[in-house]
């Protein structure tokens, strides 16, 4: 029992806000942080902050964050004991949580096993069955000929949606609504599959139409305990990436949040998961809910639940990879009031979100009451070009959500970067939208809704 | 039912960080503020977040602050509802209250009659003792013979305190540990108390030794609810001044932390007491605690509160205000987690607290997982000499006091103000000493141990 901590020093393998994020963890925890830098970054005042910063490359991440050379060289040169992935970059590659156990430093995520197999849509999908969380319907598979299609498509019920098996990027689907268009469907999706992808096969899926993406964060630690810490709407979305992030998810029905939480948790028990993760949903009209994907990692929406829970994330996901159980039980875990956090990117939405690095000439950080200021910039900061556009984190807690969002309007009219454009003016606007305000958003809302065309001829959707 | 809101503008009575909570409160709550302020004051950047701002007169408080008519005449001006005066300045002034009813404009604080009866100490006094709200025990008055005061010092027990009936700043005070000493030390008492105030007249108290200071902050609106919201322990002060306020009273058991808030609510109810207010208590070394004033206005630390229980307490004052009953009941009132709050003056400890006004440089505002900033400054304001030297209120929340204080040196280590010499310092020094980490604190540690001068020849307590 006198077992000295496993952890004491840890390599921070990110930058920006999350490196920001765990450099803070450290510090409350009494442990020491080394932080890592490109030279894009050299001069980045959050690396004060760290107890040592490491400059491990050029600035395409290539040479630098996504370097797991230089990486490990960077944690063996700072002698450290474990690392923190953060999110994004290496924070789902298997191989990098391999080689960092494998020379001997902790890696703060997931066993690389656990990581492979969530990383693997057919694995995940595998898992999720065998622990009866409810899966997108659709054919097992390809389908054998058209006849099986219609069968198919019969017994999952319209509007369906045909995918070429060996497809992405949208080439080859078809979204069918009627048995009436199938067959004409499905052959104009083999012919564009088969000139895309050399290969015709194609196979069906239910159609969800206008989801919601809804997902669950879940804590499980080494001793066997896995626990869901409550659900995260993100369907405020622009090219699957999310905008805005709140929990409780709004309109959702307590019985299906119980059920989604529980159906997270009972994936992660099925996959044997450690570790923070996230599971995604998609959610219906009806509340239905369908399993996308595991996340085997810190979500950048993870302070939303921490306002409603109470629980510090990384501070968890740094016990659990020292050994240590987790510090609550699922009972003692509240879902209190309203969280509400906005991504401000420094993108200009008036010119299609085109990224707008530079020089931050003024800053004025919003504060007072529920408010918290998630971001790593500071007056005279450039941001580089190199990487992700986001630069910090709006996020406000309330005890309604109609108070939480009134808080957030206080908070984007406070919040002024002067010297780059950022996406704050479309929180403003989204936030203030009737459609946001009553919870009727899904999806495709952004760019069905928010950012369609004044004029338009004819609806899209579908 | 139909009835307009009461309140839809409101005249922030006040300056600075008060100034700025008002306002956001506002904001979030869709009432226009109004802020008004003095020469000194002007082009303060806090003003531009007001609807409005009107200049009320030059920089002395007395020509603006202090000053009764231009307060009416901006709040007539400006067409408000209501007036809401903050901490300090007109805040516990019953004829400022009376005046802004009696031209029509709500006063968001107690009734002016509430607020008379609780500034003088005799009257506040009598409603305790009528709510059975335990006082320090001590003579009905003065003493009528030295004889009789023998009498007293016994019943109430050794030590005894020796005051001037008079008196007021220490002159004809003595603190007497035994009978053998008490002629001696009443007749040296009258004669000073004669030498300073024409009048020897003298009473007795039981003298609290060390004691610590607990206050309990008070909810009640217009339709006779009354509840607390816990309590807050501040013994850290000099010169009266706190400096370190948190949430809950670190060890305090918890029936007396039962005891102590149902006082503060008996007191409360049996004042007639409406708006917030807190309840400030003496607790001796065995958690006996004695009544000492109610401050009929929100206070500095009320944060600290807030934090602990999710409850907005400038919204409840202004919903108060408007005749509406509290958002709350008793029974959902919680104390979660454990909250501080550092108050940052610009002071110079290291100089005897000299005020060090001046010219904002350089600012980095920490932030984060459970840090809240309440400030008015900016990079590049110049902190007029003209007032309180409080210049901002740095806390935290988290799941337990060992954790806040780790997340508040965190957050100190982040705070940077350039220009001008804070108390920053002196905050990190008190959060790493043991007698703070371990709850040992009271009234007189500040002084008595923190600042004594390293020789010292003999204790100066007692």
């Amino acid at each position: 029992m006198a077992e000295p901590p496993k952890i004491r020093r840890i390599l921070v393998a990110n930058r920006g806000e999350i490196a920001l994020r765990v450099i803070r963890a450290c510090k409350e925890m009494g442990l020491e942080s080394v932080a890592v830098f490109s030279e894009a970054d050299r001069g980045a005042p959050y690396l004060e902050l760290a107890d040592r910063a490491i400059c491990i490359g050029k600035g395409p991440a290539a040479d630098s964050y996504l370097n797991i050379p230089r990486l490990i060289a960077a944690a063996e040169i700072a002698d450290v004991d474990a690392v923190h992935p953060g999110y994004g970059f290496l924070s789902e590659n298997p191989h990098f949580a391999e080689v960092c156990r494998a020379c001997n430093f902790e890696f703060i995520g997931p066993p690389h096993e656990a990581i492979r197999r969530m990383g693997l849509k057919t694995e995940a999908k595998a898992v999720a069955q065998a622990a009866k969380v409810p899966l997108v319907p659709g054919s097992d598979g390809p389908v054998n000929s058209d006849d099986d299609a219609v069968q198919v498509a019969r017994q999952i019920g319209y509007p369906v949606l045909i995918k070429a098996a060996a497809g992405g990027g949208g080439k080859g689907m078809r979204v069918c609504r009627e048995e009436n268009g199938l067959r004409t469907a499905i052959s104009q999706a083999r012919a564009e599959a088969d000139a895309a992808f050399k290969n015709p096969s194609i196979y069906l899926e239910k159609f969800i139409d206008r989801p919601r993406h809804v997902e669950v964060q879940l804590l499980a630690d080494s001793h066997g305990n896995v626990i869901h810490c409550w659900e995260r709407e993100c369907s405020l979305q622009r090219r699957h990436q999310k905008l805005i992030e709140e929990s409780p998810a709004p309109t959702l029905p307590s019985k299906v949040r119980r059920r989604i939480c529980e159906a997270a948790v009972r994936l992660a028990r099925s996959a044997g998961y450690v570790n923070a993760g996230t599971c995604e949903f998609l959610v219906d009209s009806d509340y239905n809910f369908y399993f996308i994907e595991v996340n085997a990692r810190i979500q950048v929406e993870h302070p939303v639940t921490e306002l409603v829970t109470g629980i510090d994330l990384i501070r968890e996901q740094i016990r659990i990879a020292g050994g240590e159980p987790l510090s609550v039980s699922q009972a003692d875990v509240p879902q209190l009031g309203h969280a509400i956090e906005c991504r401000i990117n420094c993108e200009d939405p008036e010119h299609n979100f085109r990224p707008s690095p530079g020089l931050i000439t003024g800053l004025r950080i919003p504060g007072g009451i529920g408010v918290r200021w998630d971001s790593h910039i500071a007056p005279g900061y450039r941001v580089p070009p190199n990487y992700d556009s986001m630069i910090g984190k709006l996020l406000v807690h309330a005890p309604t959500r109609k108070e939480a969002i009134a808080r957030m309007l206080r908070a984007l009219d406070e919040l002024r970067i002067e010297g780059i454009t950022t996406t704050a003016a479309l929180h403003r606007r989204i936030l203030r939208t009737p459609d946001f305000v009553e919870g009727r958003v899904d999806t495709t809302w952004v760019e069905r809704v928010l950012l369609a065309p004044r004029e338009r001829l004819a609806p899209t959707s579908g």
